[in-house]
């Protein structure tokens, strides 16, 4: 079938609105209608060329909602007109992975999904007869996509398609690094650092986790408002902290903080994460994604003493068991996302994200198709 | 009254055998007559000088058992004919860390203990007048020593004070490295870097708990017929392998170890200890104690990808609480110490202790008064 899809021809360059070929669904895979699609920073990352992984040509995008159109053979989870969220974190459910516990890291199609194909090494798209690659699994940019069944989260029906694509990264990020990987107690302490899309996504899930204190920590006192409105307690500029920021922000919290979040990307701030997180039992999360090679240190007595230092990865979520959840938090009114939710537009104007997102003006767009 | 201790009077110079005065305790404090002490890495850290925090003159030790002599007012706990282990992490159950569960890094006397004080700010040692520290809050280089009531744990009679004095600090760091920290789980497959007095405990805290697969890392070969005795189930000497040691040892523990274990102190070791942990889940812990100044490293994709990288400071171990368990372990034949004791003496030889640690033909020594 013929679909519309903007296609990332080579790094560095704007995407080009074509239309692609889609070939139906293989054995385990699903035809999805995709309504809308989130346009993410790691779509820029990779679009950019700074993503050593990155594989062009490709049809980016992996933050989208839809319908499924059409199954392939042996998928028995989905139907015709299940609505669903597709999931760059896959969750088969059969894996070494899936079946510990402590991780969300299903790694059953891992080596083909980072190749940019299907998991029998194939593409579904081409252009001109030529093979488009896929993207994370999920290439939200085009309006019709192909998606292996355990990578779809069937989510109900009445969820607003341009407000849950957002579920499929940056909400259940933010959420799940405080719910899944901190597993946050009522009461504790928390500082975040950043307070972009992930940042505000992290204190709303402290809200929810019943934090007593939740500092923001960010060098743009702009996003103050926003952040407040999303839960959190304290700000803090470092520009205006005199001395070191964290002797500062221990006492701010009492001796430290119980979690603290970094969602930058950088990994001075990473040490200055681990840090401030309390003496005994803090621990600190990077969210944030590095420039390739960059490399984190502190002293190994900060971990002697008790700090903790992990990351979060989609949130530490399972996205077909946990990603409905969210949906239904959002459903219910325990979680905001609208607000989040700056611009929409149609693909034609998908490359307008980009550059609203290079100039700081938006948290988030949203095409909707 | 007069008690006999082995002074270091200043950095870098042996210890001196000198009769010394002993003030009785004071408020919640109690005497206790030393019986056996063991001679560990931290002592010969401090004397050294390489202790950024040491200070002299003081009466190093802190690996002792003995009986309680005499009690100062306010104690409740303990009296006269006690058996006894004096704890450098003390337990007050009071203190915020000690109502945390997450934490065994008891505060209530940390400041003076650092200062080489008991807790109402002075010493109980006096050498021809002047003031002698306190070192560890513990001093079991003396025969008499004064301790916290909260920095002993209470022992059964019937053990041997010449072997559970080393439950006091090296047993109950590499046990309880396992146990309290790790929480290691029946089947996990573990690498323990560095077979020293610490490893070999943390090998057979790992076979205590059932661990499948022990693999053990020295650069020695002369050490690997001890530690397969302690329960290492597989021996890698970093010399033998050829390329790199993390893909080695991934390879070998089938994708990376759930948990490993750094016991030497080394920055570039405890980077592979992370690095060779499993994605999703591993978890790496560091024992040893790095050179002042001394950073780890690693890139932030190590935890983000699931790895999570903590530490450990006496095993994480409540004294109180899990000593007398831990002697109860010895005492019932679950874990060895007998094959740990290298080497006794009497304190007039303690000096030959140090040296034998700097030869590496110790495991561990031990005087006994």
């Amino acid at each position: 079938m013929k679909v519309k899809a903007a296609v990332a021809l080579e790094a560095g360059k704007p995407l080009s609105i074509e239309t692609v070929d889609l070939e139906g669904p293989r054995f385990g895979e699903v035809l999805v209608e995709i309504k809308a699609t989130g346009v993410c920073h790691t779509d820029e990352f990779t679009l950019s060329g700074a993503d050593p992984e990155g594989l062009f040509p490709a049809i980016l995008g992996h933050e989208g909602a839809g319908v499924v159109v059409d199954v392939g053979p042996g998928v028995t989870t989905l139907k015709k007109g299940d609505h669903v969220i597709p999931l760059y974190t896959p969750e088969c459910r059969q894996c070494e992975y899936c079946l510990n516990p402590k991780t969300n890291l299903c790694q059953s199609i891992r080596s083909t999904q980072g190749q940019g194909l299907m998991p029998d090494g194939s593409s579904r798209f081409s252009l001109d007869g030529r093979p488009v690659l896929h993207y994370m699994g999920t290439s939200t940019f085009a309006n019709y996509t192909v998606v292996p069944e355990i990578a779809l989260a069937k989510i109900r029906e009445d969820a607003p398609f341009d407000k849950v694509c957002y579920i499929g990264c940056g909400v259940t990020t933010g959420i799940g690094a405080v719910i899944y990987t901190a597993k946050a107690e009522v009461g504790c302490r928390a500082v975040v650092f950043g307070l972009g899309g992930i940042g505000l996504n992290v204190i709303q899930g402290l809200r929810l986790a019943g934090a007593d204190m939740i500092v923001g920590v960010d060098l743009n006192p702009a996003r103050e408002p926003m952040a407040r409105k999303f839960g959190m307690t304290h700000f803090v500029n470092p520009a205006d902290v005199e001395g070191d920021l964290v002797p500062y922000l221990v006492s701010l919290t009492k001796g430290g903080a119980d979690y603290t979040f970094e969602c930058i990307g950088n990994v001075k701030v990473m040490r200055q994460a681990l840090e401030c997180a309390h003496k005994g039992w803090g621990t600190s999360i990077i969210i944030g994604v590095a420039p390739a090679g960059a490399e984190i240190s502190t002293r190994p007595f900060q971990l002697v003493t008790g700090r903790n230092w992990r990351g979060s990865a989609f949130g530490g979520a399972r996205g077909r068991t946990d990603v409905p959840k969210i949906v239904d938090w959002y459903m219910d009114g325990k979680i905001d996302i609208d607000s989040l939710i700056t611009h929409t537009m149609p693909l034609e104007r998908i490359n307008d994200a980009f550059d609203l997102m290079h100039r700081g003006e938006s948290i988030r767009s949203v095409v909707v198709y």
